[in-house]
């Protein structure tokens, strides 16, 4: 096989972006060079941030180039290698998705075991996706057990996770919101205790029936409405995790603010935005819970998956638009 | 003298408070029962929260009570007594300012040592109002020596120390803004490294100007425009102390909210808003540090004093106008 098929961005998408903004390119399968290796990805993840990157504004990471592929996580089998402690066979953790096959300075590739999980695992659950979970509630917003949770985007892959990790973790009531009836089933089976359609009527108002003893902590994967919902439900001393704010990412329109932040000098609330990058030091620890508790059968997690590089644009736009289930990831 | 004169609410104001929402009332002079004082007031306080207790929503403090007296911080000086521990002639603070003679439980006041510093230094620097400021830039914000910290309303009590505080404990460059040229050239005054008139043009721009490397901490006392503009200004990490805004105290409109609120994730802000009731724990160290300043000739606080209990609406309708420079006070 000498052909290699990746993801250029075409166009940066004006608000919601569209198939025209991206284009599937042939070119070589690359030769590694001194300290390289070459993988043939099998999952790519696929993930909301990458909406942001498709504007041209300085931001914690750099915005993607027109013409060139995409970038992003993404897992595979290395299949020629120049770099020492790489070898023909691994499976490898990196960050070139959007593309077959991936030419990889080795230290950014990271070796997993296939044999402990099913490999998509390692882009969701025990990944990025769950660490950002687990990091979020615990640490940033540093729940504690008897608590409420409230997260967005609760069918996520991030959300999922969140609430069960609330859960797991001695939360006295967890509340999730989404986007349709089939989710908020699914979230009940998953062990939330209360779930609600953010269709079905104001967030504020929902959330009051769901929560009434209030929140104390908000995990945010969506932004206005819901966080103002939150702020307004929120207990004295509560903390929100800002972690995305989906609802926003195609607006052209300077985007919805929470009317009600003055809430937050009285209840003493404290909101901070994070980014998981800044929570590797808990990377061990997480591996170790997660695995026990996925071991023991008490974590469940959904994925959603596409098949074909050339369906990768595809899956970036249902997941704007909330058709996954889980995790969404490529299967190249 | 049997006469006693005491400021009521007369009717709740609908945005910004006229000098009818307020009624001057002559009463008797109480009598203590078991366990009570009766102070005659020389200083009340006169503070932006007020405003928030005029309107009859549940909030972190009971609404004030219509034909009834207000209240707030006092200082003055026992006449009669019938509690242990309290003698005519000492000096008390107390919670129940706006009248000439008040009405304490024992427990309710604490004595001061009036040879000490001047007594009304208990009700601004010393007191409250200095435990707000310290406790909001070193305890809810975190400052570190080396940062730029940013205060808004900083000619006010809280903000004026806010400003020499973050100098004093090694603030790299501290920048203020405020209302008039001779807030800013009295900051200038103070030892701010720049400082600006929020009406010379938009917060965002000035600011950016005054903190060219971003700023690290932001104490935060009014809100609205300049709570966007430090968002916007803020380096990765940095922490917000909200701590009032009086920009939307007097609104009818839902109040503007920060449209760049997302960008709390990529840099990792942190907003927290506070009360200075939650750090009671710091008093001892913050009147050790303050006393040592003040001694030492490094703290200088303002104070806008008017004379009259039945000046104290002017004095408090002139503070939401920002016409004081420091703490305003009504000498009784």
């Amino acid at each position: 096989m000498s052909t290699n098929r990746e993801i250029h961005l075409a166009s940066r998408p004006q608000g919601w972006p569209t198939a025209d903004n991206f284009r599937l390119v042939s070119t070589e399968v690359p030769t590694p060079g001194p300290g390289q290796i070459v993988v043939r990805n099998q999952y790519m993840s696929v993930d909301p941030y990458m909406r942001g990157r498709m504007n041209d504004v300085k931001s914690y990471v750099p915005p993607f180039q027109l013409d060139a592929p995409l970038d992003g996580g993404a897992l595979g089998e290395v299949v020629a290698s120049e770099a020492e402690g790489f070898t023909p066979g691994d499976t490898v953790l990196h960050g070139l998705g959007w593309r077959e096959y991936a030419l990889v300075d080795a230290k950014g590739a990271r070796k997993v075991d296939p044999s402990l999980a099913p490999v998509s695992a390692y882009l969701s659950v025990l990944g990025m996706t769950g660490l950002t979970a687990y990091a979020g509630l615990l640490d940033v917003a540093a729940m504690k057990p008897g608590e409420t949770v409230f997260v967005s985007g609760a069918a996520g892959a991030v959300g999922s996770m969140v609430g069960q990790i609330a859960k797991l973790r001695g939360a006295a009531r967890v509340v999730g919101s989404a986007g349709s009836a089939a989710k908020v089933e699914r979230l009940k089976a998953l062990g939330f205790d209360a779930a609600f359609d953010y269709h079905d009527g104001p967030v504020y108002e929902q959330l009051k029936a769901a929560a009434p003893d209030g929140v104390d902590v908000y995990f945010d994967n969506v932004g206005g409405e819901h966080l103002e919902a939150a702020i307004g439900a929120m207990n004295p001393h509560g903390r929100a995790a800002i972690c995305g704010m989906i609802a926003q990412y195609n607006s052209t329109e300077p985007p919805a603010a929470p009317r009600n932040l003055a809430l937050v000098i009285g209840k003493r609330l404290t909101l901070r935005g994070f980014l998981v990058g800044d929570h590797g030091h808990l990377r061990d620890q997480f591996v170790q819970e997660m695995a026990g508790w996925l071991r023991d059968g008490k974590l469940s997690y959904d994925e959603t998956v596409v098949d074909g590089i050339e369906k990768a644009p595809e899956a970036f736009l249902g997941l704007l638009r909330g058709e996954n289930l889980g995790k969404m990831l490529v299967r190249v």
